[in-house]
């Protein structure tokens, strides 16, 4: 009987139908996040709150078909993006009531997130981006060493000038991403040159620091991504006999033909 | 009789002359649209609305020496550049006097998009652009999911502290994009961080998350169309013949030689 | 005894040291430049205006050296370089002095300019980009009808609410490309939101549509530069027996292999 | 015995351990420099300068170390990192009492740059980009030129009306190079078009002149490492023998068997 059960819900979780319902139900419930951030009318706000338990149970009542879907808890949680819905939907369970009200909300929100886990494309397109951030670590640990050093350069020279922009080590370091941001730069040095003359030394060979490292980031980035592609291509044709002819192959085959005509020459005389 | 004038029509839509006048017509159509955003002299307001009115004509005529040149009303509205000549000219007719005078001018605007349809190379360029568009949808998806989320999270905790910039998640929203052109967005975080230390953070992970998968997406289109591209090139040589030889062949080539020569050692002895 | 002249001035021009010197001049000649923006002693000045006229004078006898040693006034005139130096050198010759000394000042900086014809390896950098800007011809005449179309819109429907910025068709366009490169945007739209709450639809759309051309552009620009390399690439081994082989030319060999086995059996037989 | 420390040294040198344990010092060496920034309790302060001296000696002795470990003074200094290193730590052996304290402190940040010398990945990612100064020399050159060029008209015309932006050439480089990257720069340009109506041409020409050349510097630099790459890619296959077979080998083969061929067919006859 169970597994007459587990069947049904196999067909159910993979059906068209219920996937497009689900995801129907997450825009709704995506809205009525966006909705909250309104004034609303009374009646409303109470029609949103028991939509809102309603998309709860939803969901809670879907990962149990997916659960029983499944082959047991192991292979369940073997997937990722199956933890990724647990902890959404167990998140969202979290009482909307009372003087928590401003959490429980904050997690309804990543429910909007179900909708990557939902659509396949969107998942392979997560996926993809996930799997270009380790090639980025190294770049990213040499763009903080960069920054750190400038911040505690800068907190050394200008504390004093702006403490609001220069405070300490870590005040600096978000004033340097602006700077690398270009958002009001100049307002920044000027201040600064004001007092220290050659200030703008420290902008300049900061801002093209950053910018070479990141210009040369992109450019890895791309060549790496094509010479993945370019290792897939090649291993497609894996299978020696589809190689292109090596000029050594034609080597041999002359050396061949060659002893060949040699022999029917002898054969003659 | 009507074949023969369906000929000369062909014959005039065809030629660089005529073809070239239209643009010119375009041009001054165009002009005139920029001329009454000065302050103009009567007079000259007076020929302008006359020259407007011939203007609306010629493109009528043309439209219809297309029309009688196309064979019917289908062939006409096959293609994609017909319809678009089609709305322009037509939404053009609207009168431009009265009270209607604003509408009528924003629809003659339109008219200098038909430098596009005239202009064959301009045609291919944006025929290009409109086939990126579809590659690039699912990652327009995932981007208006990070800003509905972090918008909705942006209202619920920024709302009180300036509500022009968080009051909705629709507001929030036009205010994310904004961040995420980095204008003036210190301004925006500087204000939150007065309130909340830690808000930070929610700017920090927004900008990286939305230049990441920027820079991604960018990545992504680059090697889309060069794919594109060397997909083309091989099919260009799809024809067997002309693929490179294998090695597989080889060694089938190299058999028979073996073959040959042991039938040739065998006849000796 | 003219040509032994021609001969002497072909070996000066070519001399490496001689035209280590011409830079070294242009160098000076730009430093003098760059002396001149700053309020001088009037010893200094006078030192100045002196070198100056040497520079003019030096300039003009390495052009008749250079003019010398070519083959002549046709020969000399067919190389676009040559031309460019010619201009820079008589445009200098202005006289720097009485009410000119303004115009003269602003013909003698582009004498920094020669710096470019002179070290090879900018002429060379200078010509591809040169060879790059028709390609982009249309892209610009494309963004240029989409500025033309929202300046025309921006200034029916803005002019009224800050003609500082949307006065007539020309001021909008300055005030669209202040917005393509994000600069103050938001301070611009929320302007004009205050009067038409809609009107960030036309700054998300304009934004979207240049930045979407740009990018498309950027990557045509990549795929056109890549593709020529593959052709240049490809014409090298124009020659054909250094072609690869083909799977046709393998098939051909292997019925000629079979036809000689074929033949041989029946010798024996 | 001195061998035998050699050999020791060397071991430790090498060891795992010893390495991960370099890199936690420099880690809380960066720390204590960032923990400088705050203002701290008097214990604290004590504590830090302590630690500091303990991390110089540390260093002082690693150095030590991997020189007895080299095989000599020419073989120390041979290796770039090792002189990065050297310097670095002799820097940081500056007194940092008294009055020099601040010079002292800004030779301590530069330790944290040791990490790049500790960590191979980072030593290999800034070799990388080491190497991709050369091919940017002349666009920087070029760049400097365009630069130059408008910053001396730039300061020759506007200079009156804002001495503090365009007081003389090198204010005025730098008021450009902010215009580069587009900080605030409608506030510099409608400054000077209050005077000179026409000087918006002055500004957008510098933009698109900087940036369709910083654009072919970027396409330049990807296609350059790309066709390094390609390059690489064939010196790897540079033995002949695995070479694709050529057309004009496979036409000998065809030669040699029509030969053998016409053998036979004499030899029956």
């Amino acid at each position: 009987m169970l597994s007459q059960l587990q069947e049904l819900f196999q067909r159910i979780d993979k059906s068209k139908i219920f996937q497009s319902f689900v995801i129907a139900v997450i825009v709704v419930s995506a809205l009525t996040v966006g909705a909250h951030t309104y004034s609303l009318h009374p009646t409303v706000e109470f029609a949103l709150h028991w939509m809102d338990v309603g998309i709860t149970v939803f969901f809670l009542i879907e990962l149990i078909i997916r659960y029983v879907a499944s082959k047991g808890l192991k292979d369940f949680f073997s997937k990722g993006w199956n933890i990724f819905d647990f902890i959404i939907v167990v998140g969202s369970l979290y009482p909307a009531a009372g003087s928590t009200i401003f959490i429980a909300r904050l997690l309804r929100i990543f429910r909007v997130l179900r909708l990557v886990s939902m659509i396949p494309e969107l998942r392979l397109l997560v996926n993809s981006l996930l799997k270009a951030i380790p090639q980025m670590g190294y770049i990213a640990l040499l763009m903080f060493v960069i920054f750190y050093i400038y911040a505690a350069m800068g907190s050394m020279l200008f504390a004093d000038i702006n403490p609001f922009l220069w405070g300490d080590v870590s005040i600096s370091m978000l004033t340097l991403f602006r700077i690398a941001t270009f958002e009001d730069w100049t307002d920044v040095m000027y201040e600064t040159m004001a007092v220290y003359k050659l200030s703008w030394i420290y902008y300049l060979t900061f801002i093209f620091l950053t910018a070479f490292v990141f210009l040369n980031m992109m450019v890895g980035a791309i060549l790496e991504v094509m010479s993945e592609e370019h290792r897939n291509a090649r291993e497609e044709q894996a299978d020696i006999d589809s190689l292109p002819a090596t000029q050594g192959q034609i080597n041999e085959l002359k050396a061949q033909v060659t002893e060949l005509t040699q022999l029917i020459k002898n054969q003659r005389s």
